[in-house]
């Protein structure tokens, strides 16, 4: 019987993936990943076919339950099955159905965080999300639901936050701007939307909370963080994080 | 003129650090580390002198306004100098303080960002902070504040949450949940305490909000977050979860 590591890729940029995951992926020999996983950090799965299962809004993908059936029956035919997820796969990475199927199932499974977008896009901006004196407590929030799941008071979250990061937000601009103007929020609550965070394709747009329909039309087709609150002022010295923001490589060894 | 690079450690085990990171330490020639960093991940720093400077809750520790100053004094003495926090810098790290001098003095810096010790717990326990159909939301809070801070409303995002994370909240127990259950959350909310993530001294505590206080005095004197939502409802899979978990140490390079 082999065993399972869900893995956390981080957030585009391929040497920012962990030092474990990195080691596991060498040992792999079946890796499953999702559609953002980076090209250089599948090539770091040397002795492993590469299988992609990953879903993106809107995209044809594969569903949950087959991806389940593959990870259960790999590992009873393999030594070292790697599921890879971009960013980490316990903040709105579905790892759960995954896991509650190994678990089900006796297999032995091990996850491996991963740095989350939230972070990358924070550190890229040179604002962190959390200061003292400002900001204390950030919502990690997506405004997505399933068909037929729960009511999903996402806003609420957000207007409770000193700072609040939007996942998976990207379509929804309007109604995400509509809502928390309508419930109280300031339009003019600075805002910024990172699209592709850590990847030479990045766009940092930054605006107010009444632009964010506006801003999202100027956006690419990558994966966007919207972040939104006091933090993100924009002060002479903030908006000169894009240009010191740099896009490095250091992935020589790959 | 050198560059400043602040950089996050990740949650505890050495190999959870990113390649970015290792590469960088690699190069550095004097790294300013806080005291939770781990003496594996400071021996990748061959080339540097290493500088304790870390701050922890009720020990002696180095006044920021002095950390700013070295960093600023540094970059113009050297090349490559290394600023490294415990997890991510951008969430309760402490950042802006030196992202700000650094700015101000025209210091040229990167951020790269870590894992942060909620999702590493998360995976540790296995357990999604999200889920479909139950939590969407997520809350990153401190109940700690500042001397002449303003208010800090951390139970209204946890409040609103339906996951929720607390960083800090060591000696805070007590309050933790009083606050909360006179805020309205239930008594039986399913609480995990998870002390020491991904290191060999871990320790999980489970229970329920009511049982916080009980639980903080069974923990140790190591840097703890408390998860608390219903994610963490304990079914039999997830009371499975402690003895699953392994603490591997791949770190074989170091």
């Amino acid at each position: 019987m082999g065993k399972v590591y869900l893995i956390g890729a981080g957030p585009g940029a391929p040497d920012l993936l962990t030092l474990r995951a990195a080691e596991i992926l060498k040992r792999a020999e079946l890796v499953f990943h999702d559609a953002l996983v980076h090209p250089q950090t599948l090539a770091l799965a040397t002795r492993a076919r590469t299988i992609l299962v990953g879903k993106r809004s809107g995209r044809h993908s594969t569903a949950q339950s087959f991806i389940n059936k593959r990870l259960v029956d790999s590992a009873r035919k393999h030594g070292v099955v790697v599921r890879l997820k971009g960013g980490d796969p316990m903040l709105f990475g579905r790892a759960q159905e995954e896991i509650d199927a190994l678990r089900g199932a006796g297999i032995d499974f091990e996850i491996v965080p991963g740095v989350t977008a939230a972070t990358a896009a924070s550190a890229e901006l040179g604002v962190s999300l959390t200061r003292r004196g400002l900001a204390r407590h950030v919502a990690f929030v997506t405004p997505r639901a399933g068909r037929g799941e729960r009511e999903n008071d996402w806003a609420a979250s957000v207007l409770a936050a000193d700072t609040a990061v939007i996942y998976m937000g990207a379509g929804l601009a309007e109604r995400i701007s509509a809502e928390l103007i309508g419930r109280g929020k300031g339009r003019a609550t600075p805002l910024v939307v990172v699209e592709s965070a850590t990847l030479p394709e990045r766009r940092i747009l930054r605006g107010t909370l009444a632009d964010l329909p506006a801003l999202a039309l100027q956006a690419g087709g990558g994966p966007a963080v919207v972040l939104l609150g006091e933090v993100l002022r924009a002060s002479p010295a903030n908006r000169k994080a894009a240009s010191i923001a740099k896009i490095p490589v250091y992935l020589k060894q790959a």
